[in-house]
């Protein structure tokens, strides 16, 4: 099985680090292909670079499409609340997951309650909508945010940790959480210090997604055409695929 | 006052039937300037075209924002259950109006319970999605959907009102409407049709837009960006505004 | 066009202060009438007073159709959370327009959550009805109340604004609040010292019941009669109008 | 245990009618005592009439009060889906029913999903508001008009009868309902009727209000005043109560 | 009129504190018969135990029904959020209720939101559940729990008393509850304690259904078989009913 | 890995057939053990039978877990909107799985709407109380029922079949469903039959659990015990397990 994961931002260590994550949840005969768009932001704090990079990620696999380059049996979107994954659902008979969607999928599996804990306070809102859209937002008990950036997280790995476990702890006591959802990508050592500090169950978006599409793939199943998922009428655009003329390549 | 109507696609003739709608809905003393993106499709039938607009639009505002050609007191964003509001409204300070949720905030001040009729059927989810997230999804009767692409459309124009007609007649008898709201942007004479057929009111999406963001510019208000609406952090992207490396231009 | 505001209470001190505050937000060729009903409650802080106030209000409404003095294109009910709406909607051809509906349309158009800060605890029940059956409670974050009665509020107003203002904080820091709904008719000063503090947009009722009203009436369109606004049944009355039997008169 | 049931428009048959389902459904020791405002209207079809009938029965209550008449261990407000019930609620320390309210109440003890049958197609809109606002929609399968007005109810009672159940047969076989709630007050035989030919339970409003109210007046629990039902503040009134004015007297 | 009244544990003081509630809510002429399962746990303190209950009174019922020994007009289950009442409800003619969902009708019909005040917080849940399955979550302020398990209680009553107070309070200030509900079966006192401390209505589950039982078969209604409570098919069973194979009798 | 299948009824060829359809559904080095209780109904067509089956499981499971037998990496509950899984989730370390919610989950991963089609109408309620207890039913179209019974689909699985295609069918073109759930366990050859006739893909539930409690133990996760799913108190009970007393045994 070979299953391409996006990286919905630009940045190479981030690339890196989610390829790593998928890598080590993934079985020994999944393949993994990380990859990142060909253009946009290298990092996602926004509506506006969410709809950059939906638009970066149906770029790259209209292209590897075109190019008769796509040979994958599912796809992860690595982004947390970040649009897109239904264009490319639209677009391709393989499975796309989520990675917000399938951390909340397997939280429900194993909890009553979970809280997602995410970076900047910004994100909040575009998580919680993610999940009322996808209905799995009954059972979520609050979407908290540790208050730090990227480049925060990136120059102190410790201080973030410290900072995510603190905002478990806030969703475990006041909110009633029995699950925690990890809500940024790639983070080595988070989940581990979490769960020992509070003793309860930790999910990463990737490995979850990764689990997911394997489980999904496995039974043989993959996206309904039969509704909103079917194939758009082939209307007339101009630049597209967008990334030629901006003279990038992979 | 000064109002940015913005069309989502790159439809010569329909940025032009939008701009005459807007117009006859402004008043005497609105200017209303109606554009299109500079890169896209000519019409928006999916998920991954209502992406490639929203990032249109954005490109279309970054570059005269760059320019020092951003001079409105408002934009109304001419899709309907599109993408791209959330985005413009953290990029401007000046407000940003939807068609669909503005038919929407009409309807619920001249009715009980609305309904749209758009024109695919495959157009119903992503309407239905942004009423939800908006939070105007209580009143909404249903979403109905004539059956006719653009393109089908714009060939027979008599026998679209006429289906759509019809849908609007199924939504005030079987689904307890006594308001329609139209789902597509620009189509004369649809509203005088529906009106006279049926006896309920008929919101057209771009004449309620204009008329709300008259409103809220008069009471002196805009954006909040006290909350999910500020503006992002700079993180650094490639190739922004895009429409540059494709060579065109307005 | 021409607008009655009706004060819903017999104080004519409020309708002065609403009449203002309307005048200030109509364009300037919009006619503002403000007129109280002819019997009824100097205040209304209970359901047994909004009952009151919605029969003088129809009271004063039927008075004047009857005598052919109903010359208006729209109604502006100026109370918060109070009834009656349903019922001039009914009566009358030319849209109603509540001001707890109105703040809460406004609130949607310019930030994703708003608060409502209102006098007495006791009304903080009858305005979440009210945005509830009038399906715009979702994106409420809360109703609060700064816990000062109409008198309280008259005769110190200073205390009253800076009572505002900490409810006001409160909204935003602990709720999430990105726009403040004033849930109170015709106190100046209020929206200027809350903006000032907090830096989030202030909705007055009145003013934005304006607004749209003008805008509605600007759009050619009015109240629904294929629904429950339809007017009822000639069903046999006593006594009504009332007044004339009181000997009262406006 | 006495308790008063207040039939909210002024038809002395229904005042009758009213009376006697409330006596049959009480206990041998229970005095019921069945009055109706001294003006307003003889049906209730409309938000306007309701409203009157609510003002109507706060003067008729207002005036037993002032008088030292007020002598009941109980209320029973016979509108359905009416308002008042939160205005009586307030001024007195007695316990007050409502018969829509009391109807869901009991259908919920007794089976697991209920319709509604009321009269005319514009009464539906206000008992779902009413079962909104009480919390009691979920299980609600529907609200179903039979389509006859009180004149031809009164003209044909057989007719009606007929017309009634064939609405109620269609809440069970098209909405799923195991209980049929009948959303009018006072018309004898329906109950038998709809039970032989449907074989589901029939909750009777007037019934169901006398058998909650001396349930719990018999518990010793009365209406909360530590919230929303607390006594106003003693706001001046003009003209309170109106029928003095009115020359009426019961 | 004869009430089986079931206590879901195996606990003798327990049986004989619900029978003396129950009796002491009950009609003079209301004859109560208070029994517990064959066979189960001392305590329910979890949703196995729960299951285990709801068998071990259907094990009883079912015993009673083939000795003929089954004669009563009413059953209620004394659990507080155990399982159970829907498998009774569709085995007896007779109507079933459960003091959960009593307790709830109850508070809504003389306040406007309620809280629960349970024993310990792993049965918050539960509650929770059973409440949302009941369609009656919506005017619940909130479920809590004072902490303590069944031995404290016995052992320490009046400390028991004093921090269930404690919580009820909480639930009026912080949650804006008027009406508090017992979440347990049987404790004397603590109605009393609760209202004398805090002034709200205290409803006690056990009196609570005992009159609605009342007045639901004073009506001279019972549980529908036109739905899901319809006797279930005959499908052989093996070892049922299991008590006899246990060598226990009551 | 190896995975304990509990049939929760005692049907041995039911319980074969579950076996066969888990085991083509695992891994090839995932062992599946398939059991059905020692005590019960050999179909489970009522609340009674479901907490039947849900005491049969727990025993089941407490007998193993006495004997240390009990060696499994997940357990799946393969009755659909059956009672049970909360219990064993309780009373193990090793993640517990349900066949209705994990259909709902596969589905929510592969479209948008979802319905169920299950056998005898009587099953519908009890399926949508798991789905709302779970959360997830905002995305559930329907349930629907074919109307058969397990002994007539027993005789005639080609008509079956054929019922079962009609009415996903219906729900499909009625409902709006792009994925069908079976609501039943073990039936071979009905999702072929279903996906060659609609095009739409269909959720087998014994499949997808597994599915899932391979994806779940291969992320190193399980049930969190920090919230409801912690073991009970060690209240004392009687004749606990239940099937020693029943001369039962595997």
């Amino acid at each position: 099985m070979r299953i391409l994961v996006l990286n919905p931002n630009t940045s190479g260590s981030m690339t890196t680090e989610i390829a790593a994550a998928a890598t080590e949840a993934a079985h020994a005969d999944t393949e993994i292909i990380c990859l990142a768009p060909r253009f946009g932001s290298v990092a996602i704090d926004s509506a506006a670079e969410s709809y950059l990079a939906a638009v970066g990620m149906m770029d790259l696999v209209a292209g590897m499409t075109e190019a008769g380059d796509f040979d994958f049996d599912a796809v992860v979107v690595a982004g947390f609340g970040e649009h897109g994954r239904d264009a490319l659902a639209e677009m391709l008979t393989v499975p796309v997951f989520d990675i917000a969607e399938c951390s909340a999928h397997v939280a429900h599996l194993i909890g009553r309650r979970f809280s997602v804990v995410t970076t900047l306070a910004r994100s909040i809102a575009p998580i919680e909508d993610r999940l009322l859209l996808a209905g799995l937002d009954a059972h979520c008990a609050s979407v908290r945010a540790c208050g730090l950036d990227t480049a925060t997280v990136d120059a102190d790995p410790e201080g973030a940790i410290q900072a995510i476990v603190e905002e478990a702890a806030r969703a475990v006591t006041e909110d009633g959480a029995d699950v925690i959802c990890l809500g940024c990508a790639g983070m080595a050592g988070v989940v581990d210090a979490v769960t020992a500090k509070l003793g309860v169950p930790v999910v990463d978006g990737v490995a979850a997604a990764v689990g997911l599409a394997q489980a999904v793939v496995g039974l043989g199943l993959s996206t309904s055409k039969a509704g909103v998922y079917a194939p758009g009428p082939a209307n007339p655009r101009s630049h597209w695929p967008i990334s030629p003329a901006l003279g990038v390549d992979r």
